[in-house]
This record gives C-alpha cells, sequence and structure tokens, in this order.
C-alpha cells in the first residue's frame, strides 16, 4: 500500500501527530467474529508507554485506547466481538508540552526527518516531531494486538538482543523474564539486566544515546502463508520493520550471517516425525523459504539506531539557511531501541495476519 | 501491493516460470515520452545473464528481450519512446534442460522453496525451481532498465563487498572497474579479485556454495522523495530487496552498525554550502531521514544466502513423506549473489522511480 | 482499493456505525499546502444533515466535525493548513434511539443489507443499519470538502432532477436556486418545488417511499484527467456514485440514452475558437473520452431506489428461518434521494481530485 | 487498483494496442488448482472475435490465444492446472492495415480518444486507436474464460436487450438461442432477429452507426459476496463495465426504473422456502443488497454508445490547431454493443471471482 496504510486484506490505517488532540488507526478486513478485551489492546500499549522507568522518556500519556467502531459487546459486557466492519480506535494525546519545542520549529535536527519534511512537502508540524514522532507508533501497537487475535494460535514475543556495543547471552535466553517488574529493557537475559543498566545510565548522563538490535519471535504460524513473488512473508515482514522510526537494517532467520557461511552449513535438514509431520532439524531460514512461512518460528531481527534527539550540539542549518548548532532539549528515550520491541511485535503480528486471509483467500486453507 | 505486482504509480508485474515458454513483464505507469533504446534494455540483462564465467551457472540464454506494447519508434528507428500505456516485455526461455529436474519433482531440496510452493499450492511446477526460480528476476532487470530513464539524471550501481568469508578493502573503490572484463565478481577492488577467484573455486570444486553481500548507490536522487509512514523510501527499498531470492538481510545506510554507535556518531551534521545549498557532512543514514529522500546518494545493502543447490548430500523428504537424501545436481551458480548486483540496481531503481512519480503527484514537484 | 477505502493517491477510508459513538475518516494523501476552514466541511455536511424539513428523518444529529490531525492552524486562527499528512475527522453520534430498531435485531428488512450482513459476516451491528446506514455518508462529505479545495477552480454541484415519476423541466435550471431556503429537494428547478413538496406528502402519509435522480456537473476539470484502461474517470465516477447507499444506477453524459441514438447524434463535434483552443460544440459524452477528462464540464447521473424502510408490512425471514412480516418504524426519509446530492458531488470530487493527483505524478503536469 | 489493472486478488492486467504486434493480459492471483482447455479460453474468444458476419468489422483476426506460464498441464495432455503463480496469456496482432489510419495521425476524430490521448500524454500511437480500440478487450474476455472456472458453480450470461431504437420482446427470452448460429446479434428473442437485421444493415448503409444495451445474469453467486463499503460487488461490477470502450451507463437489478418506484412495489420480499432456505420473492436489487450478493441470479445491464467511426463527415480540429472535417474510414462494427456482451460477461466474471476469494480471504467461509 502506500502513505498512511499498511496491509491487503488485514489492513492498518494510521494517522495522528505527536502534539495534535489524538492519534488513532483503522483496522480495516479484520474477519467478524473476533473476540477481545480493551484490556488486551490496553497489555500492549502499556508496554510500549513512555513515563515507565528513568531510562525513557518521561513524557507521561495515560495512552488509554478508545474502540470507536467495528464492534459488539458480547453479553458479558468486556469482550468485544468484531463485526468484520472497521475497527476505528483513538488515544488522546495529553501531556503535550509543546513549549519544548519552540526551536526546533525552524532549527533541523541531525538525524530527525525535519529537513526532509520541510524539503518534501513545503511545512510541517513541529511540535514533538510531528507526523515523524515514534509516538505515531501507539496505533499501531493497538493494530497489532487486534492482528494477535486474527491467526489462532499465534504468538508473537520480541526481545532485546544488544544494546550499542553490549550483547546478551542466548544461553539464558528465558522469555517469561521479559515481562518481569525488574526488567526495563526487554531482554530475555536476567543477567544482563545489570549490565545494560550502568551502560545506558552513562550514556544518559553524558548527554548522548545509543540503538539497539530487537528480535521478534512468532510461533504458530501456520504453513503456507506468504505471497510470492512480491509480496513475500519475509518480504513484507521487513517493510513493516523498516517502517519503524530509526529502524536502519532487517534481517530474516541468519541474517546477514548467512553471506558469510556454506550452502552446506546453511541448509535446513528435514526428516519425517514420529508423528508423521515432517521436521526442520534447524531454522538457519527463520521460517521462511521462498517467502512462504514453513511452519517453523519465523524469526526476524532489527536494528534501531541511536535516539537522534541528545543534548550534546551538532552542527546543522535552520529554515533561512543559516549555520547554526542544534542541541535537544525535551524529553527523550536515550535508547528508543527499548520501546521499540513491542511496536516491532506489532508489525510483525499484523504481517502475519494479512497473509494469513490472504492465503486463505486464495487457496481456501 | 501483492503477489506479482510492486510499485504504485511506476508498477511492475512480472509473470513466467524458469522451464516454460518465456517470462516477462508488465511495466504500468511509465510516464509517456521517456526515451530509451532495447540496447538499454539489453545491456543490463547482459549483465545478469547466465553463462558468462565458471562462477556462474552454465545454462545458456540468450535473454533477448522484446518489447510488445506502450511504445512508439523514433524518427531514428532505434529510439523508443513510451505512450505512457503499459509496455509489456517478453524474453524466450531457450536452454531448458527439464530432464536434469526429474527428481526433485518429489524431493523437497533444503533451502529451496519446493516444501513451502507444495504446502501452499498443493502443487507445483518443479522444472528449475518454477516460479521461485532467481530466472524471474530476468524481467525485474529489463523494468528497472526502464526505471533509470524515468528519473532524471539518476545513477544507481551496485558492487559486491564482500564474499563469504571475503571483504573488498573499500579505500579501492573504484566504479568503473565493476564493468572491466576481468571483473566476473562486480567487485569494486581490483586488488579483490584473485582471492575472490581462488576462494570461489575451492567452494565450486568441494561442491558447495556460498553467500555475499551486495551494495546498491543511487545517485541524482532528488530530496523529498518518500511517503511516510507505510510507503517510506527506505521501506520500500527493504521491500524490494528483501523480494530477490535468497535475501535474508537487508540494511540501509550504516544498518546494524547504526545500532552499535552513540547518536553523537551517528549524527548527519549539516552545513550551508557556498553555493546557497545544504551540505551533510556525512551520510551515515545512507540518505533517507524519516523514510524521505535528503538529496544524498541512497546507499543499501543486502546479504544473500550461500546457492541452496549444492552437490554435497543433504538430509530431506519427499512428497510422500519419505527421508530422503538430496544432491542436487543441474547447472548453478556457486554464489547466487554475484548475479545480483544489477537485480539489486533494478529493484533499487524502480522503487525510486515509483517515489519519484508518487511524489510529483502528491506535492506537484 | 477495497473495503472502507477508496481513491489511490487521494485516499479515503471511512469507519462508524450508525449508532456506535462516533463515525468519521482518514483523508489520506491530501498535497500540502491546502486551505480550508472547519466552516468549508461543516457547510458541506450541513446540506446532507437529517431534521432539516419534514421530508427528511427528523433525527436530529448536529454532524458537527473534529478535525484531529493533518493541518496546522494559519495564523488568522480560523484557517487550517494541510501538511501533507493523514487528516482524520471525527463526527460524534448523538441522537440515537437504538430502542426504536429492537425487533429488527432479529427480522430481515427487505431491501435492507439484514440478511445479506448476516450471511456474510454471521453477525452483525443491527442498531441503525450499522455499518450499511446512510450515516456512513457523513464521513464521506467531510472528505469531499477537501477534496473541492485539491484541484483549483473545481466547482462540483449536485441536483435533484426526477422523484418517483416527477421530472423537473431542465429550462428552468438554475443552480443558484439550489442552496435558497425555501427548496428543501435541491431541485434547479423553482417551479417543481409544489409539484415535489404535494407529491412526497402523499407518499409520506401512504407510508410509502419512493426514489429520486440526481444528476452531479463538475466544472473546472482539467483536460487530462483519468487513468485508462481501469482506472478511467467515468468509471471511478461511477464506482464511487454506485458505492452510495441505495444507487441502482448510474450514467455519464446522455448514459443510456447514447444507445438509442446514432453516431451522428451522438458526435461531440469540434473546433478552434476564437482565442485558439478547442471548442466541443456539444457534450453528450459528459466531458470524457476513452476514460479521459475533455476539459468540458462532467457530468453524471445516479438513481437512487425508494427508501426501504417502509410503514407498510412486507412479507420476510427472521434470523431463525421463521416467516414474518416486517414494518420498519423509526425516523426515515421518504425518499433518501434527497439527501443524495451533496453525497453525490462528494464523491464525485474526491474522484476527481484523485485523478488531479494521479495525472501529476504520472505527466508532471 | 488503477491503470491497467483490475481486481483485488483476483487480479487482472491487461497490455497492447490495437496495431503493435501482441496483446494480452496477466491473470494474477488465480487459485491453485483450477483446471481449463485453451478450448475454454478460446471459445470465449471466438465469441467476440472480429470478421463473422456483415454486421461486425471486416477486419480478420484469428485471435489464437497462448498461456505462457502459470499452468502445468494435466496428464490428459489438454487440460491446464494452475498453479497459484500468474497466468501470463498472449494474442498476436495480425492483420494491422495500419495505412488505413494515416490521417488520423493528426486529426481528431469525434467522440474517439484522439484528442484526450494527446492532451494527456502529450503523443500516442494513432494506428487502429492504440491502447484506446476495443481490441484490448481480447485481453479481458481471456482472462474473464479463467475467472469463469474459479467460482464453482458460476454460469455468466449475456444478451443484448435493444439496439437503438430497438428492443427485444422479453417474454421471448431463450439463453439456448444465443449460441445459434442464426443469431449474429447475441439477441436471447429470435423473433427479433430479423428486425435487428434489417434496421442494422440501414444503420450501415447510411454510413451511420447505432448503440445498444446489454444485459449480463449471473446464476451460482454463492450469497455473502461484497466488501463494503467501497468494494461492493454492485460497485465493482459497475466499474468493470464502465471501463468497457463505448460504456456510458450502468444499471444493477431495475436499475433506473428503481427512482420511479414505490418502496412497496421495490421490495424484495421473502418467505422460507419447503427446502429450509430463504426464497426472495422476486429480484429488484439484481442479486445485491448493501454491496453484497443474496444468492439470487446477480443481473447487471450497461448502455454501449454507437460507434464512434462513422462514414459521414464530422467536424473537428488535427493536432496543430486546424478545423478539419472527419470521415473515419477503415473497417468498423455499425454497432460496437453487440460484440460488447462476451466482454461484459467477462467483466461480470472477473467480479465475482474476485469478490469470492476476498470473502473467503476475510470470513473463512
Amino acid at each position: 500500500m502506500s502513505h498512511n496504510t499498511f496491509g491487503h486484506l488485514f489492513r492498518v490505517t494510521t494517522w495522528g501527530e505527536s502534539h495534535g488532540l489524538a492519534l488513532g488507526c483503522v483496522v480495516d478486513g479484520c474477519p467478524p467474529g473476533i473476540r477481545f478485551t480493551l484490556k488486551d489492546i490496553q497489555d500492549e500499549l502499556d508496554k510500549r508507554k513512555p513515563g515507565q522507568s528513568r531510562f525513557v522518556t518521561q513524557r507521561r500519556e495515560p495512552d488509554e485506547v478508545k474502540v470507536l467502531s467495528g464492534v459488539i459487546p458480547d453479553e458479558d459486557g468486556e469482550t468485544l466481538i468484531s463485526t468484520g466492519t472497521p475497527i476505528s480506535m483513538l488515544i488522546e494525546n495529553v501531556d503535550q508540552r509543546s513549549k519544548d519545542y519552540g526551536e526546533i520549529a525552524r532549527q533541523y535536527r541531525p538525524g530527525h526527518a525535519d529537513y526532509t519534511y520541510d524539503v518534501k512537502y513545503g511545512l510541517r508540524d513541529h511540535r514533538g516531531g510531528g507526523r515523524s514522532s515514534a509516538r505515531e507508533t501507539a496505533a499501531r501497537v493497538a493494530a497489532g494486538a487486534i492482528a494477535r487475535k486474527v491467526v489462532p494460535g499465534l504468538v508473537v514475543r520480541g526481545a532485546l538482543v544488544s544494546m550499542g556495543t553490549k550483547s546478551i547471552d542466548r544461553a539464558n535466553w528465558d522469555w517469561d523474564f521479559i515481562g518481569s517488574a525488574e526488567n526495563p529493557f526487554f531482554t530475555p537475559d536476567a543477567a544482563s539486566v545489570q549490565g545494560f543498566a550502568d551502560y545506558l545510565d552513562g550514556i544518559r548522563k553524558s548527554g548522548s544515546s545509543v540503538g539497539a538490535v530487537i528480535e521478534i519471535v512468532a510461533e504458530g504460524v501456520p504453513a503456507g502463508l506468504g505471497a510470492p513473488i512480491y509480496g513475500k512473508l519475509d518480504q513484507d515482514i521487513a517493510s513493516n520493520l523498516m517502517s519503524i522510526n530509526a529502524v536502519k537494517g532487517v534481517e530474516i532467520g541468519n541474517g546477514f550471517e548467512a553471506a558469510r557461511i556454506t550452502g552446506e552449513e546453511n541448509a535446513d535438514e528435514m526428516r519425517m516425525g514420529n508423528d508423521g509431520q515432517p521436521i526442520f532439524l534447524s531454522n538457519h531460514a527463520g521460517g521462511i523459504l521462498g517467502g512462504i512461512s514453513t511452519g517453523q518460528a519465523v524469526i526476524a531481527r532489527f536494528a534501531v539506531k541511536p535516539t537522534s534527539s541528545i543534548l550534546t550540539p551538532r552542527k546543522s542549518i535552520d529554515k533561512d539557511g543559516k549555520d547554526v548548532d542544534v542541541m535537544t532539549k525535551g524529553r527523550h528515550d536515550p535508547c528508543v531501541g527499548i520501546r521499540a520491541v513491542p511496536i516491532g511485535e506489532a508489525m510483525v503480528a499484523c504481517a502475519i495476519a494479512d497473509h494469513y486471509l490472504r492465503h486463505r483467500g486464495q487457496t481456501g486453507r
């Protein structure tokens, strides 16, 4: 699709700016009869909500979602049932300190989209980055919460696997630890928390920022999803992830590492299992061959660049073409990659839901 | 888009299987008045043509393109002028040794799409991989040759920057060397040729294969192209590159490296140039901010996995659910990444042409 | 497009049910720098607003529109300027007498979409017709108000040309009369008002309803708009008009009459005007040839069936498969065609705006 | 969609000009396992083939279709089985008397797209009308032949119901008569043949032309197809029919007549049948309510304007802005509406096939 819509049969249109009245999305094509609660959506939103630890922006938004259409309440009064018509969701912007952004109305912050929006559109809503703000991703997360319900048995989880120069130890991987109260980083490795905390404290105190790599794992993906040649499942996952603010790279399976190994090493061999079902003996491919899911876990990773808003002055220009030094005040995450975890999950869930419906449409299965 | 079409205003639909009568594409939305010759297209096709060195498949296809519609000849008789109607191009398949593929009608080759096509569709054209064969990419290259003409001043070039564990020395980068007759690898580093040749000879002789990383650089991209939020220029480039056979990772600018450095290091500072035009002092962003082109060179890299067709037997299963050992005979590239260079160029050119038209549509500039 | 979105570059997604909290739309692809006021939108909405005369439903909705995103205020504080990002508009539902609709939760009203929604989705929001209610068209009218501003010089006006068996006298055509306070019918013929009023009073009092034919005329449409072969301007206008509730037929230019006359009679001859511009000597084609605008007025007509909600009992069945007699209480228009005039205008304006941007994209003109 | 593609999941892209080397289409999204023969397609093409009687153009084209991709042969060697990949079909142009069209390179024929193509694109392929020629519709008919196979039990038939001022007697309706060798008009009324023949002979001999109205009836359409709000089944049928050359009006069910009758008359009442299935007691709605199929026959009509190419001189201008009198020589149908019957069938079949897949995708039924 284009502009502000993604997906084909499960289609999401988002709207809204960082400092407007509200932001939201329209989920179109959700099958009828899908059951979910407001809490299902709110729980996902709460994961990416700012203001939860000293490692993320101190902007405080309740991010309370309203579902305005496309559902009828079940008899229990809590469960919503989709009717097949568009589901419109809205989140009000509450804590908008627009005054923080006075200067950047005229100055182009390096690494931000200030310059390019001005070049493209000739004008922009500069407050908080306007449409280019990561605040837009709240709408994606809300959509993703519904996408998760569309595919029976689907479980999509994400984890931060590295931050700047520090990485987790994959031997310690524990999905359950990610939701833990002592884990402000979405790391699956409990032993990594202290190191990440110390490292990020240093970064934050020096007025700097740092990037991260996030891994998303989708289990319960039926085999056969994907629409070759130009709507491959991995292609749409890559597209969805690359559309997240600050993302500069995407990998499927062993990704760039695949370019360094031999065909023998990279092959995912197969055998018939005792239950008469095919078994893959490894998953270098990340669960996708020829753009179509194999039935294994779908694995994707994406790289988030360091937060561009830093307290260290950087050379830039302003709207009048004058040289300036820009130092971004305001409330910002020293590592935006942390909050990208639930966003990445949502984008992968949406891609899978879309292909689930498309596959069913084309093949009847 | 979906299935077998990509692009929005500059839209390309490809069709054809490896061992069918022909393959081709329809380029829809090409502006009227674009001038090109058959040779312009043929030159691009010749770059990816098999049978050119011992390092690529020995299948010999003339890959001669016919333009069936959408153009009128100029008075010189050689130049074709687009009329704004769909340009249909066709390439006949000539050298189809289907007998080579007898066994794989029933066996699932690891790393190939045999299993997933069967699971998805319930049947498949197994000859040469059918639709999942890299032969489909000839159609993309033909489309890309026209895309290059759509954006005035656009130059899109690609280079192989690593193969397996071997990398080029970027200090030796020479675009002119890539077209050289002594360069079977699309490497920009003349000093790398012997090393690559020895390395790949070893791989080939051992019946193995290896992957590669390709870098595409697009110069002359006007500032302002890209359609946030879900048709970002980098997103569409990532999508286009990820749709190429065997690609497992995509990066924009410094890509995954961005996740390892600080905000200060990653910032692309700006100053006003002497000519009154803004200048970026670096290009970590790969020419794209917030999904919109900055006017700098657009830089993308992608990782190609090792050729899955190898002479070493691998464990697999067949259609009847029996365990088998598969060894892929037939003619195959030991490193499919080499021939991916012109394909990557074409896909990037198509994404830029599409956004050039979309930007013009939305903004009138 | 599909589902709940129409348009390609100027794209409108609507959402909302008759008796939900709100309804609205997202206008995506609006060029930056388009200036409009809330009043521009509200004026269009007020035209289709219910409760304005005894000839339309007595439901009273203020239909007050909010613009939630995609604009920045001009210095005058009243004018809004589009930023190129999606414009989200919302209209709250206020006067929802859901109790009126108790019975139709189970009974299928003939002519309504009750049965088909249940067959398709397995469940539905029955209150007021839910998503299939004409209330959804408020969102289209809001979008159309912006579309009108996108094409410089565009004027789109509509008129009711017949109601049931009564027609206007085209010799009396007066656009200015349509907005008159004494004109509850959008008729361009002042002499027709009394006749329409008497006729419709009779229909209303007998518990019946009647259909209408609406004509839309768009002036100021630049020559060259339209994307043959499958996005012809007339095709997209026909599609947009046919998507309006209760519409059963669409004509361009002299429409079905064209099938009855000869080639000589139907030809729109041309001559060069004194100003050096081509002149058409007639406009049987309705301003469109080969799917492309000629520069003449674009003329379309559509037929609206009689309101299906009538007080006369009709045979039907209910959800349990029992025969029932249905009599639709509630507040309904005896001729929904009347209020279809501003909706038809909006849909034509949106089609033209979309093609204006697409033409500019493909041709640069 | 746009430009030269229609459909969403069952998507058809056509290409080719009247006097180019060939024309064709790509059918994308056809489900795997659909079985058809070349003869199935050829039979449909033969219906619209020129040169079959004195009432249609004497251009003689074999219109022999080739299927280049997307199928594998069944064991019988005759049946083709779709693989789920794009089906590319090609028809060569053989009888191109381009010399007939010398003058119209510069002159704008009234009623044709000559002027608008030149205004839009700045240049055009004038030979035989180029892309705007009805010859393009051969590709649609080929696509429609496959669409018919996609929906089990679907039967789509068309008939000419009026020509100029002459109409059939619906009491004589006999589908079987349409394929009869004595029926050059696709009329379902055997008694009408002599009258039509005399009438059209008169038209032809006077160098004139005349229009027609065609009715398409689709039986076996499952209830529930259609994607409200902006992909209604009737909307997509209207769009598809309006895209056919020379069509100026489209109706669903009783169409414009619906605007003249009362709600009681127009209501399609229901009762439960003896078999426990709902029965509609009439079909004024043409099988579609709220944009969704009811399970009844889907009925659409469209009006074709008189052939614009006539031997009587008409006033026009040429490319240089000079007044000219145009008289169209060449071989033309005196009533293009006749050959529009199989084209209309194909376009309706494609719309239904598309919605069949979309419905299955969204609802799983």
